[in-house]
């Protein structure tokens, strides 16, 4: 069943932002969205590109009114928009972001809210390199994976219309209590990032000469790195206990590969080539 | 200027021998092509395929009177094959090795030939997930860069062979001393590759639930795991000291960052995604 919002609120209208508006409008599951920014000259871009229809330099006033928002800012601002917010949305709307990392933001959210809590949050698994309000594309989400917060506290309605969101643009929605979602996405996401940019700069402390031998290989492990910064210094900033544990994790794997290699020990070398094959095998089978 | 040879011995018919092989005919660049295999049925499927015009099963054998040698064995036999072969190899003879590492193999090579040394060490920068005789393609090499050993003792005629051959079936030749080009390769490939691994380790151990959370970021930087653990334990048995260094640039950025994730240090946190971007921008922009 395809879910309706008579209005809609969305607090940052960059690519994920403005790609939600553009989406919701399109398949028609929208009266009327609201969209507040920071700058003008963003919120003109946003309204000529038609991904909201009207726009707000102040996102208390966005939200009046409106029965879903949707907090579309870097992860490290979730918490402050969502203060700002609160006190001037309505007693039943329901509410949810797009961070990439949740359990800072629903431990604050469940601070605000004892019980019922209407907001409820996400995590669109969706993105690419380009960023910014002309970059929206409505098709963004299809396809990919929105986890949503399951746990206790939470008003089942608002979950369930915010589990309906996400499906209703085209993503297939898994429901995870936030703590979890975070210790995976540090292994199957911040983590590759991290060593993707440690690779680049070891590659590329070593000097220019390493130009020419650069493969497909090095391409692809090292894609993500070229990410924009700001993104992943938030993540860490607010994923900060999961990474330390992911990294944790991953240093005595390469300390012990270095042992292996320094005594030549072809067991170990295979066990840990083998290892490494058959993970990937399992979770990315291609 | 196209070079010929009238009797080539490619001493293993698997991907890379047999890709050699059917660009050597297809091109018009060799006479006769004999090839050496351990397995009678590896053979076979070199002849089928017509990567070779004679299959030998003793690699000595081969090479008589072979005006170029090319060993196309995994890495970690071939300084063993060079010393059965080069007995019965034409004084005259052009001989060269396609292995991905190349100090060990050369320096060996270098033990042998006090001086105008005609074995030549070649790595041609190609491959696939695929192997073995079937998958031969006579055009793997076009595009891609074959490193050839430059150095003093080299005998000057055969250097200019090997890289007229490499030049000759589509690759572009870069001329590096095996010790660099070892250092290089460890950093743009071998480290990748053991990170790969140790990353698909991580996600893995975490265990199935992650699954759903596999993205492209992910697929991208684990992609080289999925490559066969044979050929990576010979590399580390090859270019054991090369990748150690290596490791022991990589340990302290990660060490440095998980103190920067337990820190908050925002600042820290962004100089490293911003090298990252760059060090990644520089070497391998797309």
């Amino acid at each position: 069943m395809k879910p309706w919002f008579d209005t809609v609120a969305i607090i940052g209208v960059g690519l994920l932002g403005g790609s939600l508006g553009l989406a919701l409008k399109q398949r028609g599951l929208a009266g009327r969205v609201h969209g507040a920014g920071h700058r003008q000259t963003s919120l003109d871009a946003a309204l000529e590109r038609k991904t909201i229809d009207a726009a707000f330099l102040d996102a208390r006033a966005s939200v009046e009114g409106a029965n879903l928002v949707v907090l579309c800012t870097p992860a490290a601002m979730v918490t402050d928009k969502l203060d700002e917010i609160a006190p001037a949305c309505l007693p039943e709307a329901v509410i949810t972001d797009v961070a990439s990392t949740k359990a800072d933001i629903c431990a604050h959210a469940a601070n605000r809210w004892n019980a019922g809590r209407r907001f409820v949050g996400s995590h669109p698994m969706a993105g690419s390199e380009k960023f910014g309000p002309e970059h929206a594309d409505p098709a963004l989400y299809e396809g990919r994976v929105a986890v949503v917060e399951k746990g206790d506290g939470l008003d089942p309605e608002a979950q369930r219309a915010v589990c309906a969101l996400w499906e209703a643009v085209g993503s297939r929605v898994v429901e995870l209590e936030p703590a979890m979602h975070d210790a995976l996405v540090a292994r199957t996401s911040h983590l590759p990032h991290i060593a993707a940019a440690a690779l680049a700069v070891v590659a590329g402390r070593a000097g220019s000469e390493s130009k020419p031998l650069i493969g497909p290989g090095f391409r692809d492990t090292t894609r993500i790195a070229g990410g924009r910064p700001e993104i992943w210094r938030d993540i860490c900033l607010t994923n900060g206990p999961a990474i330390e544990q992911a990294l944790a994790e991953l240093e005595p794997l390469l300390a012990e590969l270095r042992a292996a290699v320094r005594d030549k020990d072809e067991e170990a070398l295979m066990a840990f080539f083998e290892e490494g094959r058959r993970m990937r095998g399992e979770l990315a089978d291609e």
